[in-house]
């Protein structure tokens, strides 16, 4: 098997991504979830990679972000 | 709501992008499916758009691929 850990290297990278974007436009983890249509409670736990998210759910939040979602998925280059 | 389509476009990009990866590795989809771990008759379902895959199949898929999440998710530029 290729894992290499219970959370996915992927989650924890959409997790890190997800809390920059929603910070940087200065939104609640409330007010996204408001905005993409989605429970209250979900931003929370996708940036805990808690979740594992489906690509409906993270084109939602994409979308409300207003960034690909390559962009979500794609590690930062330090 | 922001929703334009049943299937979302992050889907059918996904589905192009494995598709034309998938044969450029010479590997047809149950082989593809046996390397990520996954059933056999899920690379197709995704193929198809029909599937709302979540991240870690989708983490799966790219490493038995050998490419990052990113490149499945990022449409290509023609």
């Amino acid at each position: 098997m290729l894992r290499r850990s219970a959370k996915s290297s992927a989650r924890t990278v959409i997790a890190t991504n997800l809390r920059r974007l929603r910070k940087s436009k200065g939104l609640s983890q409330e007010a996204l979830a408001d905005l993409a249509g989605i429970h209250r409670t979900y931003v929370g736990c996708v940036e805990r990679s808690e979740k594992n998210i489906s690509i409906d759910s993270l084109e939602r939040l994409a979308r409300a972000l207003n960034v690909e979602v390559g962009e979500l998925v794609t590690r930062e280059v330090e």
